[in-house]
């Protein structure tokens, strides 16, 4: 399992980044699965869709139920997504009559597009208390460093000299303004997703409306309309991503600038070189703009995935699927080494 | 002049759009470069940072300045910025004591980025008038065709039936969410870009700040720190712009489709065939396909442009220059098209 | 016209490239498309499908042929090709009998594929030059400075005294790599594209491949099948045009960070600031880095319209109109603006 | 381990391939990575550097060594390489006086930059079978339907009756021309990397010339020049693979269309559907469309990854760990779905 860097067994050392990846593990998305087709059957017999007991006997199966994972995956290769085999093994454990009351009146796209923003609701949290903690960071390197004197270059020239708060805001003041950004994305609310299998809750009727508000309330998530075929809402979350990854890049570039020229800063925890021994590379550094342009460039893939044709596009949304976790990756690992080479800074700056 | 189609001589029958263009001629910029330095005047003035009647011939010689263009592109060229000629040649102009006061305490960045944003405010606020008027013209499919039937298609196999109102409402809530990101954009203000030399109006001293805030508002730009290494703010612009397109490429993949499959839809102005005189190709549907993805190539440029390195990197910088008109054009030919294509459809769905 | 860098009015004073630029006018293109009809009303007679004195007409006519633009545009704007309104003009033109057999058994595609590539030969021929004397530069260079010292950086610390000849060998094998891959693909022939209204030749029955044969001959181009849905063949011009700016972008960044740290390179021409008359910003140098991330970010969609459906596909060859022009532009710039940055190295490294 | 759907548990059923995959096991990159240090422990042996029993030491000790994962993980992220901390374990498990002599004169650069050659020229080697294997299959229905007809499409519009055959080339020819772009590109040899600390061969004197020949021998790689800041050489790898998934996305995208509009093709093996039974989804034609963008979005990455800053930028290398294996992975998985649904066409076209 080494094709990507973030969950490579050595390479993961250097951009993976466990509190994230938790998220996006196979568990983490069945498990989230599990929660819509759990909640999905409560809000159904509340609205007298599907039998009391069924339901009872759906969430007492499903709270502790292991796929097999091997069918899921042939599953997946057959049908180009899991929720089929998925909603075949649930079955086939509940069992009796309330079976065929699992995942009434649901899609594939349902499950999987709401187990997405349950978990993208938590690494949300997650990076934005990542931000706040980095954000706090650059205040304490500003209330001992702040007032020294740093030389200011423009187009890679000494211009004229600066403060050390003057740079620290250039890093700061774009993490300020993604904190507001994140707080307006998750003030309106990451959205629900159920539609049914073309989108219109064709089998619940006129119930299907309170039905998903049921649902959305249940699973933590805003109601509204589904927007299987209308990805703006996932690739809005992807550009608040990348835009961080991107703040941070400016940062990396920036140490690892006064790094090779030297004199204005003092850090700690460099890496070490196979072939000489005298050196303190800034890995961090340098990763931070890796992570940046990586971004910047998978970014691009979300955005083709808007042209998402007729009310499901195989090939869009598979794109997703290659796409998006990449980018939570690459911004939580970029969060997290910016925390820590925040942390390595000794000294910035030199006395006025 | 050609390099571009969306100002090629016939291409541009196709990808242009005049409107949009129009702000972002060479001649605008210098137009909005020298308000900037009108207001810039006042404003100094006004603090007494230069004589009350330095800056009234400043204002008086700006307002109807024409530059040697011939020399402006030379200065680009030897400089990386258009700013430096540009000054040489208002002072030039203002002759006399006045001349040494026309810039004062700003750089290049504070006269190119603010023209930037004077324009993109404009830009911004004719895109919304388009948003409104495609909103309002898929409301007007939707009263006459929106109770028809559709056939519903997942993963390119017809599905089940839907309604026409469905399916506008998947090209239509995108355009009303984009709406209301607009709102949000245009609501926190596009920035005032004002810093000086290195960004820290050094050369003003303790009345920097409120010069700053007097020429926000005489230019109706938003007043606050200079952001000119911290590009955040045009990328969630550009972020925006790539979303609008690309729902856009949505409708117009749709609409190709379903002119493909023919039976569902009548459209009017299709292009015609050099060989195949027969033919009705749905050229603006594919058009919309090519924008939406041409943007959605340009905007990883604009991300890796947020790695900007120290006070002002000649980069990132330039590189942005080389993209963001691109996107703006192709965002306007965009909605252009999408409310052309809108209104020749003629039909949509079959009665139910 | 000033929605590309590359010929705005002062911008092109920074990025132009009017050598370049003369092969991607729209009048050089419409030259290039009457030689396309010219070639084939001679292959045409030469096989008896159209009458001799109906071809020495439409020779003579369309070899000083200019067309009315406006109506062009429109056109194009119409039909999304140029070539249904290009072909009425030049019927009209024509006459008489002769005006029928104007672009008999051809296709807008392989007229307007066949002018870009006969275009792109030349731009390849002076690309191939250019790459020549920059070679040249860096080996005069060599004797100049080779056998100094410099020292090494890696992973942006200074690693172990390298010497001048180790950097320009960094810079020059690449380029010299190009040089081999230029040689090798015009050495497979650009190809005509030559298949009439569905790729088949249909009209012109069994003297097709002859006639094509003839054509090719004419024009200079490489004979084969058409390939009007396959654009592998486009697209590996543009893969070698990015893999150029992106090896001149590694020579910018280096020089950038040489001019930054200072002590081993003395270079002439450097930019002024409009506000720090102490500076010389290494403009050329930056202004490679960008062009090789434009053009990093622009091939992406050229590789998207790959995917370039059925027989002919609007929105992937739109695609292409809008993409690659722009890196033909940029790397010509590049190319520029690198010899420049060379012949203006003074002085590299130091004295051992 | 999940972050990638190329390695996740389920998503791995319709986008891996175990076949490419084995080549970017950490555990086949330390294999290779061993053959390297035991090849350079060889060729210096020969050539008097160090002493023939410690390196029969060195190959009998590294031959059958397992190196500490975690530890190799710690080491990565501290010094951005996994290379310190591996030699550092080899040394311990070779002991002794031979320990100082693994790794002699060489960097981590030659190490990683070698094993990854050392795979893409096995990987190459596969998809050179794939394609082959593609190709024969074409050729195949081109037996059985090649005669038949197919309606030509041209913008998403009937145009004119074509053959099978006609569609075949257009899927089948640019395979080919593939398959001599990759002939051309082993038979130019993918090069051992082998350069030391700074790129200069420093620590072995005149030796190194001999040293890296022997060495380059041994491994089955092409001598030259150490290459450690000019990637082009991998990049025009990754061109070649997306311009071979670019392709097959052709291919995808088209089967797809038929399926859709339906009468011209018979496919075997389509997809489930969760909630409509009466379905049968092409769904490895969508995902060749989805891993044809993915590899052009990719793409774009590994171009910027040209502007490789001074002796060896961290920043640079990187991102091509983070995107090269995507790419490999993608192309893949490319060519295996290409190959799974050119058997599944049970019929093309429609009898003349």
């Amino acid at each position: 399992m080494s094709i990507s860097a973030f969950e490579h067994p050595f390479l993961s050392g250097l951009v993976g980044d466990d509190e994230t990846a938790r998220f996006f593990t196979a568990e983490a998305d069945v498990q989230a699965m599990l929660r819509f087709e759990i909640a999905l059957a409560r809000a159904e017999a509340g609205a007298g869709v599907i039998p009391q007991d069924a339901a009872a006997r759906i969430v007492a199966v499903l709270q502790g139920f292991k796929p097999d994972m091997e069918r899921l995956k042939r599953g997946t290769g057959r049908d180009g997504v899991v929720v089929a085999e998925l909603v075949k093994q649930l079955r086939s454990a509940v069992g009796g009559d309330a079976a065929a009351h699992v995942h009434t009146g649901a899609t594939s796209q349902d499950v999987i597009d709401t187990s997405l923003m349950l978990r993208l609701k938590d690494v949300l949290a997650l990076f934005g208390e990542r931000l706040e903690a980095l954000i706090s960071a650059f205040a304490a390197l500003d209330d001992v460093h702040g007032r020294r004197n740093l030389m200011g270059h423009t187009r890679m020239q000494a211009a004229l000299p600066i403060t050390v708060a003057d740079r620290l805001h250039a890093w700061g003041f774009p993490l300020a303004r993604h904190r507001e950004r994140l707080a307006a994305l998750l003030g309106k609310g990451l959205p629900l997703q159920f539609g049914g299998a073309a989108g219109t809750l064709d089998k619940l009727g006129e119930k299907g409306i309170a039905i998903r508000a049921a649902l959305a309330s249940e699973l933590g998530l805003a109601d509204g309309p589904q927007w299987q075929s209308q990805r703006d809402i996932l690739v809005e979350v992807a550009d608040l991503l990348s835009l961080i990854s991107g703040s941070l890049g400016k940062f990396g570039q920036d140490i690892a600038l006064l790094a090779e020229m030297g004199g204005e800063i003092k850090l700690a925890g460099g890496g070490g070189s196979s072939a000489m021994a005298h050196k303190q590379n800034p890995v961090a550094a340098e990763v931070l703009v890796s992570l940046a342009r990586f971004n910047a460039v998978q970014l691009s893939g979300m955005h083709h995935s808007l042209v998402h044709e007729q009310e499901r596009s195989g090939a869009a949304w598979t794109l997703e699927w290659l796409i998006l976790p990449l980018i939570v990756a690459a911004t939580g690992a970029s969060l997290r080494l910016a925390q820590e080479l925040a942390g390595n800074i000794q000294s910035l700056g030199l006395d006025a």
